[in-house]
């Protein structure tokens, strides 16, 4: 009864010494640098009370825990369901899509909380971390998880953690360089977080290149329940996603706008999603790739502007484009990037993240360059940009042009980030699959016998005898 | 290996013009009306800054954002995961269930805010949006995600675009008369979604009566682990329906009732329901198709009456109650339903939607009448039931007729309605499948190859070649 | 093509009256007593207008459903879909799994709104219930969950029902026991809800000791499906865990410092369990069982600690040893209390809730004991052990003395309920299956057609009439 499956003998995928000592290793990291830097900020310490004296709060309520943790948990929710069942579609390759995500993504958030923390909340020789702090790690590891699904069963869990390692380094750099250096605007992180982490992706993906990738053809697709299982993901991706987008915006006004605007978007996409998914093949039917993805690139796309004016009409357009722009990307972009440029984009972050970024970056340079004080009201206007100290002399049009060199470096870091990670990652250390083994679960876990091989069949002595 | 369906061909089901046109019509309208007509209400504009000032605010924490954006995101989840979902349980129309659905939803969230914005946030020229119409928009799109369930898998996605265009307008009409005219309590749509969506859809369902639905009684059954995806929009809406009946009522004790009211009525009707379940088999067993809808039905009865003063034993009678009226409807009316009056309706809504909506109906207008001063506090009295301006000398007695007046509007407006869009549903325009097709994926999505005709069995030459 | 299964000839599983009668009998109860006893409290009664007034409100977002209503949800959905769900994992329990947790926790919510109501909520003769009365309900009904893990698959729903009415009641009084008289912190619940729960579920297990269980060995596995519905429940659980921890925490600081610290211990659980699940394997692969699992004892290990200033270090420690604890008690550890004890602990609750929840209970103790006004500051530190009144002249050191008397209070009265309700569990009236039928849904539930009998297969006539 014993399934015979093609062993990577030609690679060495055996990871029983490996892992645990980079897990382990990572894991005390963590925990003496936590030890060292890591602190509660002034509203999560018992201190509070004093805190609150000190800055004549009179309510419990005023603490930034009840602004932002329902945001928070949607996030977290999106993190490690969203993006770990998205990838659920294979059809065998359910236990490493949300298994690797899961281990990934539980390492990135704690070193982007000290990444991030050593740029934006270092105080005293501490890095002070509160819930905003919780919801910028899982942002930063949402970067990874994009690259992710370029990857997507041809790595090892190893490359996985070594690639999180890197990424996030190099994501709070970028981050830092585009909020505090260029300081830009990038709420929902179309450029942080999308563009960046898709081309990364895209560039690791193309430095391993598999020429034989054809051999695991056959497990490169989806069974009629693993669609399902990735609708989970996509649907908690979708619905949870004006959460995302409005998270970390400023208190009040701006959230509940980044909200608004957010869901126009996503609304807008799933039309023409469904539209051009139909349009685009002979037989008019729909493809459950497009739905389950191209329907999530108008929440990409206002990432940066969601925070902004870009009103609710302005987010339906940007949303009706994406989702063309993401379907289309599907049908002709990603065969494309495959066959001449040896991109093998195994979730085609390419049409979800890499164009919806940029497109999202370029609508948030607009948006901040047409802005007026008329619109945003005298201090709303300040206040949403935040033109104040420095700043103070910034117009909208130098801030849309700041907005813009935002992207390049974003994309810059993206490309140079992702090539030398690629490097790093090609090296024969890390145990990779086999070509003819990739997007197959038995390589690195314990995979049940099937279905039909004893529950559903052990009252048909014949075919159980059979092979 | 390939399975021969039965392709539609005695019915044109081919959408790839069709479906593309009406996706980017409607969208292209919506884009033009939000242009003319939509904008951000005081709290999510940037002006909120002066409009604190004026309103003597101190602290960002007022905007309504905060008091309502997480019941929000749970009635989110519940229209697109828990309704989605819900509707998985047949075998072979899981992408048709939670796809089309969310097709419907995206469009009808859209067109509700427009709807139900001239109606109810008309200011100026402008509808001016806020959290608040996000939820309002999410409900009414519930409306016709309960119409769906009774004409599930028989229906082309053009079809339920149309009909989802028409319900809307109908919902908000039917709405404004409730709420305006009658000045009726209805903040978890008893009356306005679940009385009004189901008679709606049922006779949507009985015009659209399929005589040879026979044909595909095959498939109109669930699998193992079809069920099981039910299950998941079961949970969802069973665990968050305290939010959904909560998610408009005013600001403090009113949401915190509704809640604990919900949840108790919710709780109560999970033992009726497998009770009855079990006791109306000859073999003692629990139905999943009980436990699937009928534990939902108290959240729907306490629909008008969870933000009075129903007391958590009041909402534990009426949970109880609808329990084992819902399971008995499963048991006994819906098989009655379809050989006499010719209403086929796949989900049961008879059973989780009309009978408990008209139920939640009456339980409000009885606790309306019941009220008194003593019980609700002079001034809980008057915000209560909102007897203030004309409506300052209105009774407890005259509200509840009034209350009972909205029931009959209410299930008049879903009989007329839906014969009207049962009547433009028929006509052979929109490329709805032949009876023999129904229930069926095939015929509107690309559906992969089957689990046991490749991943599963590729080990055993035999049989993949036995066909 | 029916598929012959074992009906359990040798025991009496028919339902069809003792169910529905145990159902309606403790339904009317739980309406008779709440018609007697509960009542809203001032937060959720018509009259908080008077209220607000009184205690000099200024808003109703001082309402304390602001504060833990998102909380709440958050544990009502790891109570039902986490537990539910993380049970799926068996192959042909899914239904069992998920639908009985949701029978026995809709019944134990209500009794526990009574019980603990009694002891906590008792004024004037009534029982006033808000959102924090769900809360604790849904925590009692939570140390049930844990409890069937170790029995699913081999008890009667109605064997569930008495359990949950006799582990609730029990609960209540340990709780009040450990809160009240010892003066315990536990605002997770490491003791009271994980300690308690799972001592009592093995001690009921090895009264239900079955020597013939072998007879089902083969049901006692996953399937590939079936392990991704288990991962589910694990995400939930794992992502909600801080609203869990956190969600009675006192305003302010401490359910912020109490979400930090669950998420950085629950962050480091996942990466030690990766590793030593690969470790721990001859052929280095992961185990999905695991990865289900002990990720999660991270949150059991902080239930107690994680509103003090445990620190985020110091929970990146708690997790990392927690990880370790319960990966190596799920591979060495539960065959050998099945073996040697004569304990069938079906989801190993040993590994995940009994020694992560002895773990939390010592962390607690010493976190208590260690603390300092330096730490905490002066008000902080009163505020966080609530050191008033009675309590004004207890010290850190005594504190941590009560705490580890609460540990061992929790354990015996564990013991000694496990025993009680074991021995009424094995009296021969409550239907449970036959050893040769455990872990089979079909016993209690109509159970679908399988897929491969008709859907899948209704192309090939030799096959279908085969057997």
């Amino acid at each position: 009864m014993e399934r015979p499956r093609h062993q990577g003998m030609a690679k060495n995928t055996y990871m029983r010494w490996r892992l645990p000592l980079v897990c382990l290793l990572w894991e005390v990291a963590m925990i003496v640098l936590f030890g060292v830097f890591v602190r509660f900020d002034a509203e999560a310490d018992a201190h509070w009370e004093e805190e609150k004296q000190e800055k004549n709060l009179t309510s419990d309520i005023e603490n930034d825990f009840y602004f932002r943790y329902p945001s928070f948990q949607d996030v977290h929710v999106m993190i490690f369901v969203g993006f770990g069942f998205l990838m659920t579609f294979l059809k065998r390759y359910g236990f490493g899509a949300v298994g690797f995500n899961f281990l990934l993504a539980a390492f990135g958030i704690q070193w982007a909380l000290l990444m991030q923390g050593w740029f934006h909340s270092f105080k005293g020789g501490k890095i002070l971390i509160g819930v905003e702090n919780l919801i910028n790690a899982d942002f930063c590891v949402g970067s990874v998880c994009i690259a992710f699904g370029a990857i997507l069963g041809k790595t090892s869990p190893i490359q996985l953690l070594v690639m999180t390692l890197f990424q996030v380094t190099l994501f709070s750099v970028n981050e830092y360089i585009l909020l505090n250096l260029l300081h830009v605007k990038d709420a929902g992180g179309s450029m942080t977080i999308h563009t960046f982490g898709a081309y990364f992706g895209l560039v690791v993906t193309r430095i391993l290149y598999r020429p034989n990738l054809e051999q695991s053809k056959d497990k490169q697709g989806s069974v009629y329940h693993s669609d399902l299982f990735a609708m989970i993901g996509t649907l908690y991706l979708w619905m949870y996603w004006p959460s995302f987008n409005s998270a970390i915006s400023e208190h009040g006004d701006a959230q509940h706008r980044a909200a608004i605007n957010t869901y126009c978007s996503l609304a807008a996409c799933v039309l023409t999603t469904m539209a051009f998914s139909s349009m685009l093949q002979k037989k008019g039917k729909l493809d459950m790739v497009h739905i389950q993805n191209a329907t999530l690139a108008g929440g990409v796309a206002v990432g940066t502007s969601a925070e902004m004016m870009l009103t609710p009409y302005g987010s339906l357009i940007v949303g009706f484009i994406c989702g063309i722009v993401s379907t289309v990307g599907y049908v002709y972009l990603t065969p494309f990037l495959e066959s001449r440029l040896h991109i093998q984009d195994t979730c085609g972050i390419h049409n979800l993240h890499a164009m919806p970024g940029l497109i999202g970056g370029i609508v948030g340079a607009i948006t901040a360059a047409a802005a007026t004080e008329d619109v945003y009201g005298k201090e709303g206007f300040i206040k949403a940009f935040d033109f104040t100290g420095t700043y103070q002399t910034r117009t909208p049009s130098v801030q849309g042009g700041f907005q813009a060199a935002g992207i390049v470096v974003s994309l810059l870091m993206a490309l140079a980030g992702g090539a030398l990670v690629g490097a790093i990652l090609k090296l024969p250390l890390w145990g990779d699959p086999a070509a003819e083994n990739c997007f197959e679960d038995d390589i690195y876990w314990e995979v049940p016998e099937d279905e039909e091989s004893d529950a559903y069949h052990m009252h048909n002595p014949d075919k159980a005898s059979s092979p």
